[in-house]
């Protein structure tokens, strides 16, 4: 049973949101054609891997209640005492650079949404893990499989989100051994953008694979990677049995994992970019060689999440320089080190979508731009550090991410790019508006923001005198209205209701 | 008469907030140590600077009613027709390169405010031209001397403004004939730090070099630069005779002067980049070569301000990926051409400080920080297209200041910066906020917003859900309330205010 071709997905609604704001047309995924930006030069990152090797070496990393990461490390050289591996220099880059992929294409269920993810590409998919929503009403709450399904819906129908995310936030009113099966079917059922599975236990990991392969067929995923998944670091230097059961399974069936030191700079990490930067390579290395062991070749990309610690109030911070800093260190690292890069996001310690939250999303986003991060998770609707995803905040950031692809496809220096001819037809003193090169051109010229209100101040009270939020509040509400889902094989669909029932009838609810 | 030195300046509030943000001291300016960002290779730039000459010598520009730049140009190879001067491919760029200082010294009252203007340095200046204020008590109206000299008193009092700025608001309480010297005399007495002299004519250009005179005195100001002042080009192709007289009158005093194409694009400049900054490259490059025929090594910093206009409604926009790329590329050109800088700023469309205005704003000031802006004005205070200055903004942006002067101080590598020692310290499984290296360096580590609130939702809701906006405005009136004028020479004082009274009375009120 394979997934049958959709020539008609994206729905009308992207295509009106693609004309409307410039993006010159809906696709797949952004690819590069701008310069990255270096922090440091090849002496300061060298002096860093060196320390990262050091740590290796003679700190090591606890792999917790997990002998088979234990073993795979001893057969391959490491030096293993207890939970505790230490590893020779060089010897965890040595296993990732021989085997791990450069770049590699996450299949979605219709071919014109896959993504390649490495290189010189950007994949932006939606906010992660949130207990809580923001919602249309202005209310902070429990968020529902409801409020997923919605998430799920909006980032079908965004044209600057190339990927349906995985937990976009966390469904509370469904018991919590049993929601993965309603997350993989949602973002199976209403979106058609490739998406990320379950990593809260090996078993769940087994069940997304399974549904995966109702979808995709099961010869198919063996050689096809069609699930890129989260796998966070217990920094400092310490991986846990729950991650490494959920990463051994998906590497183990050649699905992709993201190893993902979490780190709050200053409580996780020490107090200093470089040295929070060591850490986080060690951890990144220790992780991805891991995987490599599991299954050559299994793709595997070098995350990083890092905030910064408040050492008044012990809060974490976002949005600051150095945070962004690490960004731009731990990505130099991952090029050199030839694998793809996760970091970025729209994040944010504000409770509400005001000044806070944009001034500290848009520092993200723009670092996470330049830096060069090819999967960049949590673009859209973070709010509260991550405890809550907020619906005018996720169509605010839209808009933002919208401007990235914008950004990232640099500078046209065609002949109607250069626009001399423009420049002789003016000439001093007269105006642009009515020229032809003007007229040839205006429509796809500039960025046209969804958000933004630039009337003047007469015509924006007469609208009203609205906020950014409350824009973003009447978009979101006709999106919803407007989404139509894209066709699922029905018998596809029967299969997987049918592999969720049994499944979820073997065993009680549970909180955990 | 010369202005006493006064060890004293800053203020006690601006070393509390350097205290409490983690700013590492208060500094006159940003000496920077990350690399640029070159958005466009060799080869394009090369293309936009041929395509520049071509302007330059093909279409030439306007001179309007100015026999005086027409005369220098001619006698230097130009080719003069009416107010038309059409350049030999290269003769600008010759004549700037000949005589334009890399860098320079802006003199301010207190020696230990004096800026650098040029090379590795960003100077960071309040918003600049507003004739509306949006005050604390949220009403946007018209602004008075008074919103003028509070503008004043805060940009003092913000350790991440370096530079008093300029009209930082259109005081439209005082006849426009008179309140440059009300102007003037407010940066002087109320600040210490370096500002902008008056360009609306060139009567007043000189009357800012003559009450600059009472305070630096006469000779020095000849061999030594205290102005820096803003010369917008009437764009396309175009200076008038207003801006260039006032720039006459400061290039003859070795005053700076800001050559600025004032662009919204798709309107006064091609609807693209490339054509955008072609036009720009060429407008600064003539008007440039102006200021070094009046007086060969006058500073004279290139200029950027470039909006994009939606073609839709004629609006001006801010924060999208257009404009970035128009100062990343001009910053680039301006160094190829050896000469400071000035772009970026707080630039946003927005009515008020909402998510808008903040999205907008960061976008422009991080590529304004990455790109290698010398001399930033707009940095704190920008709304609705710069119609606007809203108190609650400046204080939101100049938290955004001291992100960039810690941004640019790039990444500590010292054996304190590395943290080896802490991560052996601490090793797997623990956390670090005990460890000794925590302790030790915990006070300087990460920037601390003034603004954000990062605490838990609940002790946020606890303390009233404030916005972003209802703690800047705290801040403000607070800042307000504790500003202490910084001494000034009695004798000085009395000699401005002598001069300003009988100047005043030789002309009716005028309102232009």
């Amino acid at each position: 049973m394979s997934v049958r071709l959709n020539k008609r997905s994206g729905g009308r609604e992207a295509r009106r949101v693609s004309r409307q704001t410039n993006i010159e047309q809906i696709i797949p995924f952004i690819e590069r054609k701008i310069p990255y930006y270096e922090l440091l030069d090849e002496a300061g990152l060298e002096l860093i891997e060196r320390n990262a090797d050091t740590v290796l070496e003679q700190i090591g990393l606890d792999f917790k209640d997990f002998p088979q990461a234990l073993d795979l490390f001893s057969a391959a050289g490491a030096d293993v005492q207890g939970d505790r591996v230490r590893f020779p220099p060089g010897m965890c880059r040595s296993i990732i650079q021989n085997s791990a992929p450069a770049e590699y294409v996450q299949h979605a269920r219709n071919p014109e949404r896959n993504v390649i993810i490495g290189g010189n590409r950007t994949v932006l998919a939606p906010a992660y893990g949130s207990p809580f929503v923001r919602g249309l009403d202005g209310v902070r709450r429990y968020a529902t499989l409801n409020d997923f399904q919605d998430l799920v819906k909006l980032t079908y129908m965004s044209p600057g989100l190339h990927h349906s995310g995985g937990t976009v936030c966390e469904p509370v009113d469904v018991p919590v051994n049993k929601r993965h099966f309603d997350m993989v079917y949602s973002h199976i059922k209403l979106s058609d953008k490739p998406f990320m599975g379950s990593v809260t236990s090996a078993e769940r990991a087994q069940d997304t694979v399974d549904m995966v392969e109702l979808v995709f067929g099961k010869e198919f995923i063996q050689t096809h990677t069609v699930l890129t998944s989260l796998i966070n670091v217990n920094s400092p230097l310490t991986f846990d049995a729950t991650m490494l059961g959920a990463a051994t399974v998906y590497a183990s069936n050649n699905q992709a994992t993201i190893i993902s030191p979490f780190i709050l700079a200053g409580a996780m990490s020490p107090v200093t970019v470089a040295g929070t930067v060591t850490q986080i390579l060690a951890e990144a290395l220790a992780g991805m060689a891991y995987i490599q062991l599991v299954r050559p070749g299994a793709p595997v990309i070098f995350g990083t999440f890092a905030a910064a610690v408040s050492m008044q109030s012990g809060a974490p911070t976002f949005g600051t320089p150095e945070p962004s800093k690490i960004m731009y260190l731990t990505a130099s690292l991952a090029r050199r080190l030839g694998v793809p890069f996760r970091s970025g996001g729209s994040l944010c310690g504000s409770k509400i979508a005001d000044a806070q939250a944009a001034y500290e999303s848009a520092n993200t986003l723009q670092a996470g731009a330049l830096c060069g991060v090819n999967f960049m998770l949590h673009t859209a609707g973070w709010l509260e550090g991550g405890l809550t995803v907020g619906f005018e905040k996720f169509i605010m950031d839209v808009d933002q991410a919208n401007m990235l692809q914008v950004l990232l496809q640099g500078v046209d220096l065609s002949e109607t790019g250069q626009a001399l001819d423009a420049l002789h037809e003016v000439g001093p003193g007269s105006h642009f508006l009515g020229a032809s090169h003007t007229q040839a051109n205006f429509e796809t010229a500039f960025y046209r923001s969804t958000i933004a209100d630039n009337n003047s101040f007469e015509q924006w009270q007469q609208e009203g005198g609205k906020d950014a939020g409350a824009r973003a509040n009447a978009i979101c509400r006709k999106m919803l209205d407007s989404y139509v889902a894209p066709p699922l094989d029905a018998a596809v669909d029967e299969a997987l209701i049918d592999l969720m029932v049994r499944r979820k009838a073997l065993s009680e609810d549970r909180s955990y």
